[in-house]
């Protein structure tokens, strides 16, 4: 079983839970948005998230689907499951029942609590702790999931500079300062003021990649349910072809930017997972939104729009 | 086993959760803070609220804890147990799980998501969804710990109207409209608006419980280490000596008032307790304040003019 | 001179207020953008809002600045002056003071106090009280600016519905249900419990624009430095031209995206607009975002892709 | 005209601003008070704070307001003017104004917009820079007023080292670590980290004034209606008599606590002040708060329980 490190890269996905009809877990479609993620160029996944509708799971079903994403994946890219919570102690239960399963880690936001520097800090120290020496985490920056709370430079630079088992941002500071801080973060790193982690962004849910790569980010992490995109978004840029890179993003922007609508989003993205075959039902257990017929009159449209696009870039 | 109900009233204890210097459950001091409360009028207990330090127990541990209290209460007195979570599916497990041990309820506040009035009614109706129908709650109204959270006078008509299950609110909009809300709410069932529910107060954790019964509440939910002290005032508000009722209340008052640090008062709390004899050590769980000697100083003297004001009034 | 009422469509401009190198404000400039947002579509302007800096100006300098904008665009489109503030007293008099100027109306986002849909629509009462009836408003529905307020559909209907002074809705709820609310208000008008007011809108700061014209809406609200893109958007929606209306805003999108920015926006806003000779200096008060090389070079190639784009669309 | 600086002490009064029935300001009241609060104990006066409804006058207004109070208080004891904003424009005018008439100070809280250490450092620097160097200032630190922002112990450790016209701390973070935090300032002067400025206090409003001093306060600054109970305290603890400290500080307690309700105390408060002849209505100006028969009704029994029991004490 790998184990996160700073050296992680490309495109983590951020996954969907999938749900039958009536409610309950569908772990045929588990399997299967598990290989659509990896064949669409996944090199690494994150399960229960926000979007991963974790908080709507019982602590049995958590068990079993990332018990089941772990036997699918099989060792071929390393799984980081959301481990986010209100209390250390069900963070602690929770991130050793994963790692027993095979997790290469886990990923943690600020508590709600956090309001100044030395909190968040003492905060993460607390994390550290909870999880213990052979636990490697994420820290998740995303203050408009984590209750407005900010992670500044220099909170983000004592951080990794202190605890050896951070190893990795995921940057959503947005709105806000996402493509300078993480320009701040890498100077900071090549300053010597700490190490270098991986920094794989999700500004805007994406909508910013190309220039993130530009910034020095090591790729992204998002769930845009076009995996592709990413994946070759990152690879034109790391083959030096920058303006490659941003005629595919191009490609998938007014997409990506419909899937993007907060209170909408994860519909649309299982509509579109569920057009692409890659899950059964675009079921969302309550509460969650539903597409009206004129959602999915525009997403229809954007898809044959981005179908065409593609064609034309060859 | 009795369900909790619209007519419950006198003096809800909020209990601390007892440890061990070596950060174990205290079973031992469960046993001896349970009887402690009762013997010094609690009407009914609420375990597993945040002074409880809920979030720092682990599944078992909570189950543990709460099977402990039950058996020890005996069904002496109602047991509520707090069951807010950030997810649906957390909240309808533990709640079944208390309920099936014997609680007579649980406790729900609003999730942080709640802006708007309807937002709030459905979040209430989806809380009842999961609890089901055998399983009575009480509206936790605490904007202060619950992200700001404002219940309105008339989303809570909207909510007691709806729903049969809700059959009691726990008071604590402080700083805020905590009587003129309260009154509200009152006047309102008296125009049929709303059933009559229990409504138990804690405005200020308690310091405005004088004026709070001559508005009309059923009692106190509060934590206060002295629970004689809202038992007297109630009942000397009930016997219809309103003086008397302030008079026990003012001597109370500047250690209540110390007890309601924000910050602190989990510390002073347990400090006073153990004073008391009623647990055995004052340990708290991480992350969790410690008392400097200037503190102990301060709780010191505050106990001992509280003391000799109780012996001047007789 | 023209007042604000229902019937208000098309392009309202979010204008930037020049500046010197100095910090003075550069009263040429103004002409000169003025200018720039009519020849390029605006069929009304809005001045002193966030992204008009209009908290670092004084008193004076405000009305200095609108008399300048009023002189310039002399009764030619409807000027909306944003006169949000802590206090209704300041609201009052600048209002008073633009509208003797000149001003069509003004603009006023709900007070951070606002938590419940009673306070809401008290606050919005208040506004009414406050303007007189004789100054037509725009409510400002922008959480992200406004402490996180939302106002619901249930809260828009009863505003519109009472009070006769309130005329159009700025539209800008996002992250959050900007596609569906502006629907459910177009139906809530349609069954007759609202009456039907303008809706300009700019979720995103314009970024859903294709799909708000087909909700509903009667045009944008937003600054974005290109004003043809959203005149050529809303003409060719108007005129059936769906997928020429796509065609259009995605040729803009990457640079629309990078200008929306939360921290950096205004920078790069002043930037573009320097560039297209709109004003003479791209110079910020304090405190204000300053753009890095690398951010240069970004909106460099993404004007370069634009035109290029613009060019094959023809 | 004195300026205020480090060596502030005693009881600094949050005034009323004094309407009448018509809503006009009343000047004579104004005298009337200014009077009221030295003859009871004010060594210096904070006016146009929240309490002071100072978002309800005009800009002349509060020129006219403060220009009376100055000229009352005619150099006897200093005033310090409330000049936050959420704009350094105006903010930088306020206090130019004041000053110019005979202010000692002005106080400032921070910007909603404070999130990080550094945005809160750089906050204050841009206060000094906008006040200029002959404008002394006062941090005020008062979350449950501004926006939930936190000045932790680092922050204004930096602070009040870097800004040399930061001379005093108003103290409010309630609920929270209001004493622990006082005595951590307190601790960073005797280690030479920062200046020893002054720092008054007024957590809860004033209701932890006895232990606060304990902790190195240099006295209040609060409003509660009966400045000689600051005034008092803070002489019997200057003495030496902690007991009498308590003595009188508890006879006040029950009518401080019931003026310290978030949504009504001022209405509580004028009503004290009216009922002691040192205004000549208790009128609000809108929006604001009405007592009802049952609140007149707790306050009347509250005065003739203090009075009572300041009697027994002599």
């Amino acid at each position: 079983m790998p184990r996160l490190d700073e050296s992680a890269k490309g495109v983590f996905l951020i996954t969907v839970t999938p749900f039958r009809e009536d409610g309950a877990l569908d772990l045929d479609s588990t399997d299967r948005v598990t290989d659509f993620y990896l064949e669409n160029g996944a090199t690494g996944l994150t399960v229960l998230g926000v979007m991963g509708e974790a908080p709507k799971l019982t602590a049995d079903e958590s068990r079993e689907y990332v018990k089941r994403v772990l036997a699918r994946v099989n060792g071929r890219v390393p799984v980081v499951v959301g481990a986010s919570s209100p209390g250390f102690a069900a963070m602690g239960e929770l991130a050793k029942g994963v790692m027993d399963l095979g997790a290469a880690g886990v990923m943690v936001g600020p508590a709600a609590t956090v309001k100044t520097d030395d909190q968040a800090v003492s905060y993460y120290e607390m994390v550290a702790e909870t999880l213990g020496p052979s636990t490697p985490f994420c820290v998740q920056d995303h203050p408009l999931a984590y209750a407005g709370v900010q992670l500044s430079v220099p909170v983000l630079t004592r951080i990794f500079k202190a605890i050896p088992t951070a190893v990795m941002l995921k940057h959503e500071d947005w709105p806000g300062p996402g493509l300078s801080k993480l320009a701040a973060l890498r100077a900071a790193s090549g300053r010597g003021e700490m190490r270098r982690v991986s920094i794989l962004c999700g500004n805007g849910g994406g909508l910013f990649l190309p220039e993130e790569l530009s910034r020095g980010a090591d790729g992204a992490m998002t769930g845009f349910s076009y995996p592709e995109m990413m994946r070759d978004v990152v690879a034109a840029h790391a083959a030096g072809d920058v303006e490659r890179a941003h005629d595919l993003f191009d490609a998938y922007l007014p997409l990506a930017r419909y899937e993007q609508q907060a209170a909408l989003g994860l519909a649309v993205r299982k509509y579109l997972l569920l057009k692409r075959g890659a899950i059964a039902t675009a079921a969302i257990r309550k509460p969650g939104p539903k597409l009206s017929a004129a959602d999915v009159a525009d997403i229809d449209r954007l898809i044959a729009r981005q179908e065409r696009r593609l064609q034309e870039l060859g």
